[in-house]
């Protein structure tokens, strides 16, 4: 039983007020709050058990080893990886995609060289690729979402030619919502002998992933949008293209020997991960994943497919406001403008003094603005703790706002 | 007045146990102690005050930003850079370290180029070098240290020739102790028109240190090492380096635009930030920085120094006892090995059962065992916190190890 009343009780934050209203905390797109649960850890790590990890042999450094690593078992549970050794543990997505950049496609792509990816993506899963576009001469080969915001995954595959060496693509948008088949495209571009990155930042969050099913090469998750600390984060990356890939940072635990003239690289996973780690971080993200899992990730899924019907049927309801993204099965996550003159920040202000937070602006997503022919959105995406009786304050809000503003 | 007893109170960890005796930690060079200021401000930013930052305009978001960009000032100040403007802020030395490498070195240096730096460097100092080594064919020209551990800035301003595009160098060697001339070495640097990057790990940490004073280009601080939380750091770039960076990683935040075709960059130093950052850890670090400047660097450094001629007074003391590195002026941090067979993890083992910790292995730094000819050493690295006392126990456990492997 999914007692949303309860769990609110572990998010010790949404019991605060904002502007003398009650928290209504929408921007989980963002980032996620934290459970208590995940604050002790983070507490009690420092407080009782702290020390470097790995290269140390006493009691400390065993003990903050043992719970570091531990996280890695936890990642591969949670993300339905066979092997732990396939888990880099990292800051987030972005380091995580410019370990792909750098370690894997750099040494690889030369000039004409294809990355397909949608039109949607974030500028995490952007970014690194413009960078091989002006470095050395890829191209960016752009797939368009439908007007509902869905991407169809045989125009994915249909993109994906001779000269294409990736598939960059996220498994849920953080503006829209919209869930992609990213097995059917993975299916198809194995048999094209072409790798899959998918960029699982906000799918993670929001329902069952399991990179085993999915048969991509690469799958990237952020922790703190896990209810997890800031900083934490994980990149999955299959044997096959582990093995292809050079070290991206370099540093402590990465190495095996290094001599003035010669350096020698740990196995991986460890070969992806330089310096002191984000212990501390980690070890809550731990914490985090597991208080999810006990949730259960179907349950939390089926929560917010309510929240989302729900926040669905208020929304479309009022006639003023301009929905984007209404693809079908897509996730709690609603960008909207209003008609007139209304800048979307301006109405997250105006729901601001009613207590409801939500992010106004691009939403890192620069080509799906221009796609859409907008500067800016307001977004309120959910999370596990939000509430039916939170969007009819959302909606009383806009309101307000369309008062004010229409 | 410093008083160690009542600092020491600041920090919980301190008063357990480990393995039946109370805890003695002497393993700061891997990693420093936090005190219950940072963990409180740790706990309150995900309790009380947690919002991603910088793209929202909610009260939560404004709040987390203010607090987190604040801590930019702070580092300023806490480094003695002139303008806030040229602090990035990262997870620690390694990434700073690699941002210079990645942004800085690899598009300006060909084949043939050299980059000077001394034998003590640690792993994070050597290995992105040795990148660019490997993959375009810089020339690494090593500076040895003499027999005490001292190193001849002369040396290295010798060893400065018409290929040199680099110079990076340690303030403070993690192994030995040895505090390096950094000022002499920038000064005759800048005149030849070299940039000089510090790796300040550790000099940061036991001495006032002030970029504009030094002179130098780079300069490189891990926050977990000064008492702040795991996953925080940063480093200071002169604002002409800056102009001449391209972006290390790509994401969120360091961006203008981002089109399909095109994309531009944030000023400096977001340029440089890319995706959500550390938040808390940053925030932490904040606390933990005011909390040194609270007791005073000058003070700090002049407790460590008592501490030094003490654990300097009684381990030499001890005849079967092989110091590593006695140069003048050196920090707390002392490396050892005991005559006879044991290795330097079987005397940390025993130590540890004495509850006194303190590291074994290469500390990271390939090239300097290599040079003194050693696999390993154990290293006690003393902190703010350590008292006389602490290295009484540590010599009583030592003499335990010699009668039980000696």
């Amino acid at each position: 039983m999914y007692d949303v009343t309860e769990i609110r009780r572990d998010f010790p934050i949404l019991s605060r007020e904002v502007n003398g209203k009650p928290l209504v905390y929408l921007d989980n797109g963002a980032s996620a709050q934290k459970p208590q649960v995940v604050i002790d850890a983070v507490t009690r790590a420092y407080a009782e058990e702290y020390s470097n990890v790995h290269r140390g042999l006493h009691f400390l450094s065993n003990l903050a080893t043992e719970k570091y690593e531990g996280v890695r078992e936890t990642l591969a549970r949670f993300l339905g990886a066979r092997d732990e050794s396939e888990i880099v543990m990292n800051s987030g997505t972005t380091e995580g995609i410019n370990l792909v950049a750098y370690g894997w496609a750099m040494p690889r792509m030369e000039e004409g060289d294809e990355i397909v990816l949608s039109v949607m993506e974030h500028h995490a899963n952007i970014v690194p690729w413009h960078f091989l576009r002006e470095r050395q001469g890829v191209r960016l080969k752009w797939v368009d979402v439908d007007a509902t915001g869905a991407l169809d995954p045989q125009k994915v595959i249909d993109a994906i030619g001779p000269r294409t060496k990736l598939v960059a693509i996220t498994h849920l948008s953080n503006v829209l919502g919209t869930v992609v088949n990213v097995k059917a495209i993975c299916d198809a571009a194995r048999e094209k002998g072409v790798p899959v990155l998918v960029d699982g930042s906000q799918a993670a969050v929001h329902m069952p992933v399991n990179v085993s099913e999915i048969g991509c090469d690469f799958y990237a998750v952020t922790g703190h949008k896990l209810y997890g600390p800031s900083g934490s984060g994980a990149i999955w990356i299959a044997k096959e293209r582990m093995a292809e890939m050079r070290p991206f940072m370099g540093g402590g635990d990465m190495i095996r020997e290094v001599h003035k003239d010669e350096v020698t690289w740990n196995d991986p996973p460890m070969k992806f991960e330089a310096g002191t780690p984000g212990i501390v971080q980690m070890i809550g993200l731990g914490v985090a994943l597991d208080y999810m899992m006990g949730l259960g990730m179907e349950n939390i899924a089926a929560h917010e497919a309510s929240l989302r019907d729900y926040a669905n049927e208020r929304l479309t309801g009022l006639n003023w406001l301009n929905l984007q993204g209404t693809a079908p099965g897509k996730a709690a996550i609603f960008s909207f403008t209003l008609n007139g003159a209304a800048h979307a920040h301006d109405i997250s202000t105006i729901l601001d003094k009613r207590g409801v937070a939500v992010r106004a602006g691009h939403h890192c997503a620069g080509p799906l603005m221009d796609h859409l022919g907008v500067s800016a959105t307001c977004r309120a995406s959910f999370g596990l703790y939000n509430t039916r009786d939170e969007i009819d304050t959302l909606v009383d809000a806009l309101e307000l706002a369309n008062e004010l503003f229409g």
